[in-house]
């Protein structure tokens, strides 16, 4: 054996139990009731201690250009902080430029990328922009090549109109792949915008009040209409609100295959953020909503219609959040979260609100499940050695200085978590151990993954 | 008196009782149990027959210009055709022009209809196409002129987006007025329309197969989103959708003022038409659905979830509807109606489906009332002289000559009706007498209508 | 005529109009713009009033035995407070004797009613308690005799058990009449009694919190149940509670005949009365309930998901009210409330908060149409001259003073009316005239109603 | 090592994955890539084949006196049946004697099973039926000696009513158990098996029909109302009906921990074997029911509201079930079924209905984590070795000659299966070997439970 981690508690999606487990060629090679005779140069005590799966943060944004710059942190960066905070897996949401065949877009992500050296192991979503000259027919490339999930956005000048939307659908039949989607209605919020704009109202506040719940909760159903009508499965990236919530609780008591994806921020903040002096370093799209929307979201997490935690990281510098200090719409939409995600909902499971299973469950297995990553989210023989030992008992206070993104700030400051990773290895490397990040650029992966077919 | 009928049986929305009626100066003058010792010229004896308020049709289109041509019947000609039919007020569609005022608008079809010289009363929604150079704001002069109600299309090249729609129920909630919305989805009707297209489907079979039950159903609840999300009023055009139906249900269950219209041939007809050989006949939007959707339309007539039936009278002649023989694209979208309305709905009240009440109050009272038509649309005192006499014995088939309308086929050929009008007045004036028509062209007046406020 | 009221402003459940109406026989002759030239001793100027249908009370409970007592209003004091209240009709709620055939109880309650002498018109429900011997069977004649309608109570020692409640709606479906139900689960109830008697809880808060909503909403599903599985009508008295107003309209959508009828009191007070010193006074079963079903209460009224208001007046004396000071199982259960229903639902009408029709559809028109009542309920040329004048400028706060019911007290005492009836007349006679009864002793009559067939 | 099973397909109910497992001391003890290296003498290669957990039958009545006789499987013969079936572990409903505690109930049960001899592991649900004397408080100490759940049933003579019910939710709250209800509504079943036995109506099929759909759905949402006033949880067993199925579906969206189990004969048969010349063979309470409710369960299994299969193994001798060849009333209620769930449902896995993991979720891992079993239920190291091995190509046709309960028909009879289990261990032991049972009277032991605190 290559490590051995021993006496502590393996958390599974469904269970706890104590074992030990042992790790060779970077996968996990054996889980027995007692390994104490197995010859092992590294063996660690993890008495006391949770054993989890690395986590998976499905929606992450690297170098991600938008807003007037490019998000803050590169694929090094971002997989550094993720690897500080229990993330072994990250996915990338990378846009289709105008004319790029959809392999096109992902091998020119994976060269940039590589090129900046990711510390784990990453995926890649590839974001339909352009649907001209047959462009959707190349989805089956990208698939063979192991992209086999895409999206589509209902907001944006690079978003799609229904009629794309509905045929990304149905080839995502065709090829064995699942299709994303960022669910508001762009039409209501630019009306939405501009009259606020034109009564002068741009604080922060009117970033929400232009998103509100509804516009949100009318693109969630109409997504799912489409995928209804189709009989597709369909992701709903970033859920925040109630209605949504509702609309895919309901499409899958029809026995609908819709997911849904939130996010810690929508979990934990409300719009009241956006009335904080620093309100602008909060917004993101969609924004957070009301008390009622997070109270749905908490809900739907406990009894399991939420599938996926995600953080849709994406930060910008405060001096480029500072752009929109008087008016909302030059603020650059995004905020860090790669490192938070695992800590965050952990320490809620510690607390009682959800159990552990439940909390490997929506931050690695279902992610892993859903995504086709076939060898990742699990503490299962067979498969690549990230884990997570986790210290129950250990506070921590998120602050700038502890965290590991090349973000200049966080909206995390001051949270106080009880419980923390204290050590994360990838494919059986320590790439974080007790604060520091011991890992090395260029030791992740692109993880090729698995189609529906 | 001017006019009384006497020995009749009197149906308003909620009630059928035996009573006399008499008119003076077009008006309503008294209802009694016995009005024998009135001096009068004019004495009409009723026994054995129903006396009803005439119907008012809101939704019609003369004279429209459409898919390359010009609908068929003008004000005179379509007006006369509902006299013949016992519909006594009829609403014309009007289009505002690139450019026009809404106040233009009318008053342009104003002057067109009274050309035409119509044969009962009439009334104008404008149909909104032109939100530039802040073209809404002269809504209040229109609903001043008495024109309160207005109309936009999700579909069309003259249809509104979103966010413009937004708006228009904006100015609505702020004149007073109620917005009308033909629901379905532009987007991805016109993909599918190109992929059948593409794949030589061009039958009218694929009329319907490009506008199915979800296309409708989406853009039900996306509108109705709209409404609940300012608290305005609504009105959905020709219901044609299960779908729709349960929403229009479930948002009259929130509390939501919103109001649901359907057409005989969603009552009547379902998609199987479209593979008649004469099925190009049938093209209209949206158009009919499947029987799911005809038995869920029925069930909400009877238990008062359907506010009104309209006709969406909008005839092309039979040369015209064979421009789309071998593709369904070319043909004109509508169907002449507005003389089989009132029949065809009194004869399923004759045949028990649903009361004679419900069928004068979807019929007549709920368009009066939802429309500010105040002087219309029901047998009281002091209420226009709008009056048929029914004869439940009369057995009546539907020809194509012994209509009214300048249209040379209709899609209700056949139809067997149990019950027919023998008389029908407008304003007192005897306008239809047993099959002839004995009105004028000219008698017709713009009625203006009442504002919410 | 014998009595001509000229210049009011008729209401009708659907219209208002400026009309003169003529009365003659004690009933409706003629309804006109004007009647000025008519001959009559008797004419009232009703300029600045309205003019609407007496209202029908269909749940009273007059010289009820229940509770160790009587309930303190025979069919005289009753109907004189209804008069003077504006209800010209009410209903008792009869209840069959132990081997009592359904006629015998409606006869033998109707010699009783004719003993007291009624002041207005009243009708016999009959409440069905004993279905050995193949009593049920009775039913049909009871129908014949123009008793149309039945009880069934889920509660109480003298209620039924699903068998026999399944069994009478099967027989109301073969001799076409109509089922009202009390709702609430017995078991329960008494279950929670018993564990709040035996912790020593025995204020008349406990009588809230031993029936609180689940206990009430149970009892409406399962009441529904039975209904749907016959596809046979059913009317639920006395609604208190969300879950049922949500239940009864769900029913309604799915298009069964569920009628539900509501309270003043459920609509005006919340359980917090009974924290209240004077709290066993407002305990009445089902008890008032919490803010969200008053809310939900006001907004089925307002969409017309409830059917009627009605009073359930089953008053006793405070001395009686007082034995169950210490202990809420002794307290008789009951309030008046015949003379307050129409006064303070018209008072909400004259508010805004619902419109008169609407008033007029739940208090006068919908309980005669629901219960076969054919000849009240609208002020229709044919029908009783039950009318009642209204001063919508008239203030009135309820006192006992002013109240004319044989009960001591009142729970409405110190309520604020806007707007107040002036005049009552049954059948054209004159029965209330601003504050005084003037009617007589034995003035009403039964009204035997038609049945559904 | 005691035993290892090399080379086959693990199978956990969300995983299946290659890998090698080894048994110790009747505990799973090792779970590998490669156990080659580890020396022991019991080694099977499972090469093609799948490695299952035993399956757990949380439902079954062994030697259960009811229907004037006992049901015709002792302890021995049914538990013997299930180990041939790969089912490792049953749940017998012991039924408390009248005056019995709790507690008695299970020890006289214990003794009773042990006596018979269990060829597998069993637990004991304690049915109540009597709550005088304060019994219900000896619910406590049931718990502490590992029974920790109850039923209840709403109908037969020994059911409780409502308030009974209630009060054992309550206890159950205290006590940390679950109680698992039997939901019909005893009155009306009642009142229809009366009507049709008066109508000489005496076949199987009004066995149906007298328990029909909405006889179990309206019990299905009571028994939910209960649960929801205490937020308390509950288990339904047996769903049969659609209107069930949609009740736990909407509360499980509420966030309610409603559990539902059906068992195999409601997702294979309908109503319709009740018309069968052998229809008495297939009654069992509740019925079942018809094609709707057949397919409103596999949708639940398919997206996991159902959450456990289960048995209601009661098998009755066939002269038994002849003595109501002539009246259904006479028939004993019941059939066996222990022996053929698991390979039903694993053929059905196999046949790409469901997946294996969710075959081994609702029929071993879901069972055990719902009933506090807590080393029961999944292939996981620690746990006990109850394993099944299972040939995904083996064709099996149930015959009663090759099976292996004391019942001497089957209603499964000529079923044709498509894989089959080929070994079963029970803590380690091989049980059943390719046809054979090979284990021994008096191996089960009493599996003592876990409570909720």
């Amino acid at each position: 054996m290559d490590l051995i981690i021993r006496n502590g508690t393996i958390v599974t999606e469904r269970e706890m139990f104590k074992a030990d487990l042992g790790v060779k060629d970077g996968k996990i090679a054996v889980i027995a009731g007692d390994l104490s005779d197995l010859p092992c140069e590294n063996v660690v005590d993890a008495t006391g201690k949770l054993v989890l799966p690395g986590a998976i943060d499905a929606h992450t944004h690297l170098a991600f250009p938008f807003g007037g710059t490019v998000s803050s942190d590169d694929f090094f960066a971002g997989t550094r902080a993720a690897a500080c905070g229990g993330t072994t897996t990250v996915f990338d949401y990378s846009g289709q430029a105008k004319g790029e065949t959809l392999l096109e877009t992902a091998k020119r992500r994976e060269a940039e990328a590589n090129e900046d050296g990711p510390a784990v192991d990453y995926a890649l979503h590839v974001g339909i922009t352009d649907l001209s000259n047959n462009l959707l027919d190349t989805m089956q490339e990208a698939v063979d090549y192991g992209i086999s999930s895409f999206k589509v956005y209902m907001v944006y000048d690079f978003g799609v109109k229904d009629g794309d939307f509905y045929q990304v659908l149905q080839k995502s039949k065709e090829t064995g792949s699942l299709i994303c989607v960022h669910a508001e209605n762009k039409e209501v919020l630019t009306t939405l915008t501009e009259q606020f704009a034109a009564e002068g109202k741009l604080s922060p506040w009117y970033h929400y009040a232009s998103r509100p719940e509804f516009v949100a909760g009318e693109a969630d159903r109409r997504a799912i209409a489409w995928a209804r009508s189709l009989n597709a499965p369909l992701y709903i990236v970033h859920m925040s609100d109630k209605e949504g919530v509702e609309a895919v609780t309901a499409a899958k008591d029809e026995g609908l295959e819709i997911y849904m994806e939130t996010c810690p921020h929508y979990l934990h903040f409300t719009r009241d953020v956006f009335k904080r002096e620093d309100g602008r370093n909060f917004v993101c799209s969609p924004p957070m909503k009301g008390q009622e929307s997070l109270d749905a979201l908490w809900e739907a997490v406990k009894r399991g219609d939420v599938d996926t935690i995600a953080t849709d990281h994406c930060p910008f510098q405060q001096s480029e959040k500072d752009w929109g200090k008087d008016d909302f719409r030059k603020i650059p939409n995004g905020c860090a979260g790669v490192e938070n995600m695992y800590p965050y909902i952990l320490s809620k499971a510690n607390e009682g609100v959800i159990s552990f299973p439940r909390a490997v469950q929506i931050c690695a297995a279902n992610p892993a499940r859903i995504f086709g990553c076939t060898q990742k989210g699990s503490l299962t023989v067979g498969k690549d050695a990230d884990i997570v030992i986790y210290d129950p008992t250990k506070e921590f206070t998120v602050h700038q200085e502890n965290m590991h993104s090349d973000s200049d700030h966080t909206i995390w400051e001051g949270l106080e978590l009880h419980g923390y990773p204290v050590q994360t290895y990838s494919r059986g490397r320590l790439v974080y151990d007790n604060g520091a990040f011991v890992g090395e650029r260029g030791w992740g992966k692109l993880i090729k993954r698995a189609s529906r077919k």
